[in-house]
C-alpha cells in the first residue's frame, strides 16, 4: 500500500471530467486519486493534488506515474495498447488490459469479435475504398476504425463518390432504430460482475444530451437481454472495470452500437440515482473490491448534459443562481471548464417518482445554464 | 470571480474531515475548495490541490488566504472573533460573522442569549468556584465555557470538593433526557432558510456514534417545534451557513444542548440521505446561492461513525473488503487518517425503507472496519 492510511492508491491516465468525478468518489474510499494529466487546468487536475503532468502517449511518463500507484486505469481509451502491455509486463496492475481495451479502441476488432460471439450487431464490413462501399450498399454509416467519439468519426454516406478520410474505415447498415439504450456493467479481476439498470440515451447531432434511468417502457424481456449481453461481453472480453454497452433498440430487438471501458456519460445519473455511482464502482472493480449495489435510488432519474451557451450576457454564476432558485432539488455537476459554445461543461440530474417530471426538470435546468433563461 | 470557470472560490479555514467532504461537494459546483490547513496531511489537505499551510491563529496567514477567495468560512469554531472582525472590516466576506460564531464558541454567551430569547435550555449558571457550585446544587454538569467538543470540557460533578480546571466554567442541571436530537438549518445572507428533518443522535462516552434520520417515532408537534426553533435561532443569531442545534428530548419537551455553525457530524447522513448534502448546502449558503432541497432521499437513513480499532491483525484494506462483501449498499466515507484506537476515522451510511434494518447495517459496517469481524 502506497498511502499512509493503509488504503491503496489508484492512478487514472487522463485528466478529464471522468477523472474529476472519480476523484470525488475516491475521497470517500479514503483515497486521493492520482491523475496523469496533459494540462494543469484539465478538469481533474483542478481538483486533485495528486496530479502529474504528462502525456498518455509518453511511455516514460506512464511508467513513472504507475510507480506511485497500486493500480492504474483510464479516463479515456487513447493509451496505445503496446504501452499498456509494456507496463503490464513490468508488473504494473493496469485495467482494463490492452487485450480488452482493444475492443473499445478499434471498431473493426470490436465488430469482428462481437460477430464471432454471435452478439447482435448491425450488418457491417471493412471498406478499403469506393468499390467496397458500393458493394456494401448505400446509404451506409461509415466509421473510422479508431479515434471517433461524440459523433466524430461517423459519416452518413448516401453517394458512392462522397470523399472519405484516408484512414481505416468500416461501413455499417443504417439501423432503423426506435431509440438508443445503454447498459453498464462492472467486472472485477476476481470475476464478480454487477450490472446497472438499462437506460435510454437521447442523442442530438451525435452527442448524448439526455439519459433516462430506467429506460421508460422497456419490456422486461429486452431489459434482461441487454443486461445479460453486457455481462456476457464483460466476461468474454475479459473487461476489468466498467463496460458501457451502447445499444440500438429496433423492431427486431437490440443490437450493439459501441463499447466503452471506463465511466461513461450514459452512467452519470448513477452519482445520485443509484446506490453506488459508476465512479465508485469503477474504483471498486479495478481495486478488486467487492462491487457495490447497482439499484436505483429513486423510481425515475433523468440526466441532461450541460453545453456552453452564447458568450456574453449573463455570467455562468448568475445563471446558476436562477437555476437553483427554480429547481432546488436538481443536482449540478460542473467540470471546471471555461465556457465555449457547444462545449460539454457539466451535467444536471433530477430524481423523482415521475419520469416526465424529472426529464422536464433536468432539461429546464440544463437550458438555464446554457442560455440563462 | 477568482476562478477561470467564472464561478466563485470558497475558502475554508481548517483542514479536517468537514473541509474534506466540503471539497467533494465543491467539485460539483464547479469549484476547488481552498483550504487553510495546519498540516500537509490533514484530511482535506490530502484531497484538494488548493491547500495553503498555515494556522487559524495567525492573522497574517488568514489575511493572505482570504485574498484568494471570494468568500471564507470555517471547518471548526477556533478562529478568534477579533481576527474574523479584522478580516471583515478589511472587506473579506467571511461567514458566519464573529458576532454569530460567538454563540458556538462561548457556552456562557450562548446560554445567556438563548435564555434572553426564551428558548428552552437546562437550568444553568456561571460558576467562579466551589461556593457557586454548591449554591447551584449537585449533582451538576460543569462545562468549560470555551474549547470543549466530543465530550471534552464536560464534567459530571457529584461532590462539591471535586477539583475543576482553572478556566471559565458554567454549571448546568443534569437533564433527565429520553434521548438526544439534532436539527440543522442553513441560512444565506439574503435571509433564505432551509431546515433538514430532525434526527436522533446516539452518544456513547460523550461521542456521537449513530445518527438516525428522521428521528424515529418523534411526535410531529416536537419535530415542527425543533425545526422552528432552529430557524428562529439562525435568524436571531444572524447565522450565515449551517447551524446545527443539538437538543435533549425530555418528558417536558425539548431543550437546547449545544450549537455548531458549520457542517456537523449530525448531518453526515445527508450526503446520500438528503436531496442536498449539508456540505453543498453550507457552500450554497455562504455563497448566497438559493438553498437546496432538504428532503430525505429514502424513508430511513442511518449513519454510524467509524472509530479506529486495535492496531495489528487484519489491515484496514482487508476489513473494507469484508465490509463491502457483506454490505454492498452501505456507503463508506474515510477521512484519510491514520488508524489509532478510538480515533474517528470515517463514517458509514445505510439507506432503506426500515430504520431497524438500516441501523443494524450501519452499525455492522462500522464494527467491521473497527474490529475486522
Amino acid at each position: 500500500m502506497r498511502s499512509r492510511s493503509g488504503l491503496p492508491v489508484v492512478g487514472m491516465i487522463g485528466g478529464g471530467q471522468l477523472a474529476r468525478m472519480t476523484h470525488q468518489a475516491a475521497i470517500g474510499l479514503g483515497q486521493s486519486l492520482h491523475v496523469l494529466s496533459e494540462q494543469a487546468d484539465d478538469s481533474a487536475a483542478l481538483v486533485t493534488p495528486e496530479t502529474r503532468l504528462g502525456s498518455h502517449l509518453d511511455l516514460a511518463a506512464l511508467r513513472s506515474f504507475a510507480k506511485e500507484c497500486d493500480v492504474v486505469t483510464f479516463d479515456h481509451e487513447h493509451v496505445p495498447g503496446d504501452y499498456i502491455r509494456a507496463l503490464s509486463a513490468e508488473g504494473v496492475k493496469i485495467f482494463p488490459s490492452a487485450e480488452a481495451l482493444l475492443y473499445a479502441q478499434d471498431k473493426r476488432a470490436m465488430r469482428q469479435r462481437l460477430s464471432e460471439l454471435g452478439v447482435p450487431v448491425p450488418r457491417w464490413s471493412p471498406i478499403a475504398g469506393p468499390a467496397d462501399l458500393a458493394a456494401f450498399g448505400l446509404p451506409a454509416v461509415v466509421k473510422t476504425v479508431r479515434g471517433g467519439y461524440d459523433g466524430r468519426g461517423v459519416f452518413m454516406v448516401t453517394e458512392a463518390d462522397m470523399s472519405l478520410p484516408d484512414v481505416e474505415l468500416i461501413a455499417e447498415e443504417r439501423v432503423n432504430l426506435r431509440r438508443e439504450l445503454a447498459v453498464q456493467v462492472a467486472r472485477s479481476p476476481f470475476g464478480q460482475v454487477a450490472v446497472y439498470p438499462v437506460v435510454e440515451t437521447v442523442q442530438r447531432d451525435g452527442i448524448c444530451v439526455e439519459v433516462l434511468a430506467p429506460a421508460p417502457n422497456l419490456p422486461q424481456r429486452l431489459a434482461v437481454q441487454a443486461q445479460q449481453l453486457a455481462i456476457q461481453l464483460a466476461k468474454e472480453l475479459d473487461v476489468v472495470g466498467l463496460l458501457a454497452v451502447e445499444l440500438f433498440e429496433t423492431d427486431d430487438g437490440i443490437v450493439v452500437n459501441e463499447l466503452a471501458m471506463r465511466p461513461h456519460n450514459s452512467g452519470h445519473w448513477t452519482i445520485e440515482g443509484a446506490r453506488t455511482s459508476q465512479f465508485e464502482q469503477h474504483l471498486r472493480a479495478v481495486l478488486d473490491y467487492p462491487l457495490g449495489d447497482t439499484r436505483l435510488a429513486a423510481p425515475a432519474v433523468a440526466m441532461a448534459n450541460v453545453l456552453g451557451g452564447p458568450v456574453g450576457g449573463m455570467g455562468i454564476d448568475e445563471r446558476l443562481h436562477h437555476l437553483m432558485a427554480a429547481e432546488p432539488a436538481v443536482k449540478v455537476h460542473f467540470y471546471g471548464k471555461q465556457v465555449r459554445p457547444g462545449r460539454k461543461i457539466g451535467h444536471v440530474t433530477a430524481l423523482g417518482d415521475d419520469m416526465a417530471d424529472c426529464r422536464a426538470r433536468a432539461a429546464r435546468a440544463a437550458h438555464w445554464i446554457q442560455f440563462g433563461e
